[in-house]
């Protein structure tokens, strides 16, 4: 009998599956498509390298700024620049391979269905069906664009990220519906190549999920950069005729139509919790996604359920410490529970977006007494110094205690500064803190040492 | 009676100035030369810019990779990337002239001298002198290149840090003499702009401060970027003839001689600790630096010093440290005492890096029974996905209670992730805090919780 039969292979899955092995169980691993899931093959991993060739390009527009000339035109392969980020989703899902096979993990391919508590049907793909037993099951098996009813989804003309990720050819114009972080960054890539996009957003902001400051200053930063949105605005309809989209919006000023080639629908995702046995074992789901304890288990014994199929954020990061808990649990390692309270969050534009924690705003609701420290790129000689003053570091502290209940940043390379936040969150780091640890200069991260002491009114280069 | 007089406007001098002036105190500034010292004018942040030009040089030469195809030539403008950087360091210091008015402190212009406790001559450009008296004197004339007797300053062909940031075209070939920071960066950028260049250093590795793994790691990245360096040689003699300079070098393998049109000589900085009334006041110092207590008094009642003048590591965050802590305690607020123990440390090559705490031969040497954890580039999915695979993050933790003593890093951005580090030092994070604590997918921060993952035995991507 195997010990743990993990069904899906993502973020979640295959961490999981990694730290039962570490741990000296047998584990089986079912995935129905690549090994890595969304996340590497159709999520985090290929917009990233995508929207590499976009700061490739971004620098050499700029480059006669930095003394950098050059002679002839500067031409995108668009086909370069997808098979590049093909190929890496690609190293990136051997490299999985690698590792499960490295940790000796079993790993079979195909559709998974719980038919019983310890009992999963695998149908393959020539549709044979075998049956595996295990002591426990770990359902990991993500999540798939949402679908809006007005727009319907044809892979064609209107799209969602799988399809926008493999376009053979780069589209004149693009209607972005949505702009959470998938959204925005994909329009953000196509606008860089040169597509003419326009982002629309059902919400007041763009990026709603980020302290609204964040908001308004990608929203300036977007304008700048001459990539229009539409905020307050909702798709009513989309005619496509003759390989062109016609988009029929709702705003505050009345309809407005776009046309356009394509249209991305990018209002978020929805759990795949359909023909896994579900319904079948009575594993209680709420609003869509299933319910699960601490330790992610299900109120089935034996069966649990970690990543995107449960109410947490749908993150990749958030999938994996779900994975390594639950396994640990399982295995008897009593783990400390996830602390989604330090969730860190980022977005991939230019300028980049990174938070963690308490938004001003909640924290505010939340009853905090708050103090709210800022200090700006424009005041740092790092970010002078490499031309993109963009951006500023916004701390939220708790007056009573001076701790850190929240980072939000905007600017050049925040994305790989937010942990130092995360970690002073994770250790109850105070303003003090921060302040009084010396932060290299010149760096970025100086920023966050100022903003800070600005909370405290000490801050030097303001 | 002005409260405070500070000699010096560098990162120590109006980091001081600001601060007394939050304080409430009156402050007078004296500068003989730009505003904002070597740091802002001819230190970090004017290499920075050139390095941005290599930088971006650098993803031109990559860009068909990234898909972006370039049409003609791709020509360096050199005067204006030398132009660019002028500029960013010009734009500093107005900056600082900015912040020192909105902050009332007075600044003069001139070259200072104490000729007795609380009274300091300031002699102008045009030989007036006048006297200035105050309460306290803080000393933060800073630093200058080291000179070597056998290698001759001409500041024509053979030069300084000074002299490399305006050269007025691209020298055909360098010999640069010392692989500390000042000496690799600026290695670094002429090799990326053209320059053919070799260096040479003492030591048995470059960068010879930093943890000898990191060291070998350079090594290998510039033998693969084919920057030729020599260790374990010394330069014996330069002779100059017709603008090209014959550099005789003492070798393992004998004597070796190269010709080059410029030799670029960083070996270090000596303080300035000349003429500014320290013998005549019969303040103390010891080989060549101003002896100082915990809050930075010299044995003179009512005169301090900070930064590159007294033996603490000559770098600009550690000298507006001490200038904090020095005005604070001055002004009676009661500071900590800096903590030297957690001084992070930059370097900007391609690979970029960083480090704080103790490396690891130190720590073992230091008595700790360490715990090493390390974590390659080369596993992670955004260091993939960007296509900078070189590097990685090591961490030194104490294996009796778990407790980060040192981080080591080496690659892309890593400047700008050594913080998580620091804070976790400051905070006395053990490997289990940064393993517990979730980190952004795909970031290059998330090698920090591999690595301490690694050093338990639960790394999940290696």
């Amino acid at each position: 009998m195997i010990d743990i039969i993990i069904i899906g292979s993502g973020p979640g899955g295959y961490v999981a599956a990694i730290r039962a092995a570490q741990l000296g169980r047998s584990v089986t691993i079912v995935e129905r498509a690549e090994l890595g899931g969304v996340c590497l093959n159709w999520g985090c991993i290929p917009t990233k390298a995508l929207l590499k060739s976009a700061h490739v390009l971004s620098d050499i527009h700029r480059s006669s700024e930095f003394g950098i000339e050059i002679g002839g035109d500067v031409t995108v392969d668009f086909t370069k620049v997808i098979e590049r980020s093909r190929g890496v989703s690609a190293s990136m899902s051997k490299g999985v391979q690698f590792l499960l096979q490295k940790n000796k993990v079993e790993v079979v391919a195909g559709t998974a269905k719980i038919i019983a508590q310890g009992r999963v049907e695998v149908t393959s793909a020539d549709g044979a069906t075998s049956i595996l037993e295990a002591n426990n099951i770990i359902l990991a098996t993500g999540s798939r664009a949402r679908e809006l009813p007005n727009i319907p989804i044809d892979n064609s003309n209107v799209i969602t990220y799988r399809k926008a990720l493999t376009m053979d050819k780069l589209p004149a114009s693009m209607v972005v519906v949505g702009s959470g972080a998938i959204g925005v960054e994909l329009a953000s890539f196509y606008h860089e190549m040169g597509t003419k996009v326009t982002i629309v957003e059902y919400l007041p902001n763009l990026i709603p999920l980020e302290d609204v400051e964040v908001s308004k200053y990608l929203e300036r930063g977007f304008r700048k950069a001459k990539l229009p949105f539409l905020t307050k605005a909702s798709v009513t309809k989309v005619d496509v005729a003759d390989g062109l989209c016609k988009v029929y919006i709702d705003t505050a000023k009345g309809e407005q139509v776009i046309e356009a080639e394509k249209v991305l629908c990018a209002v978020g995702v929805v759990a795949n919790i359909e023909n896994i046995g579900i319904e079948e074992l009575g594993i209680t789901t709420e609003r869509g996604k299933i319910v699960v304890d601490t330790f992610y288990k299900t109120n089935i014994d034996g069966v649990y359920a970690i990543g995107d199929i449960i109410p947490t954020a749908a993150l990749a990061h958030v999938a994996s410490a779900e994975a390594i808990c639950c396994v640990e649990h399982i295995c008897g390692v009593n783990p400390a529970a996830v602390d989604y309270s330090i969730v860190p969050s980022c977005i991939y534009t230019q300028p980049e977006v990174a938070s963690v924690g308490l938004k001003e705003q909640e924290a505010i609701e939340a009853g905090f007494d708050v103090r709210v420290g800022k200090f700006p790129y424009t005041a740092s000689g790092k970010a002078t110094a490499m031309g993109n003053k963009d951006g500023f570091i916004k701390l939220v502290f708790d007056r009573a205690n001076d701790e850190l209940l929240g980072a939000h940043f905007i600017g050049t390379n925040v994305t790989e500064m937010i942990m130092e936040a995360g970690i002073s969150m994770k250790l109850g780091a105070t303003a003090k803190d921060i302040i009084n640890t010396i932060h290299p200069h010149p760096t970025l991260s100086e920023a966050v040492m100022e903003a800070a002491a600005q909370a405290h009114g000490e801050v030097i280069h303001l």
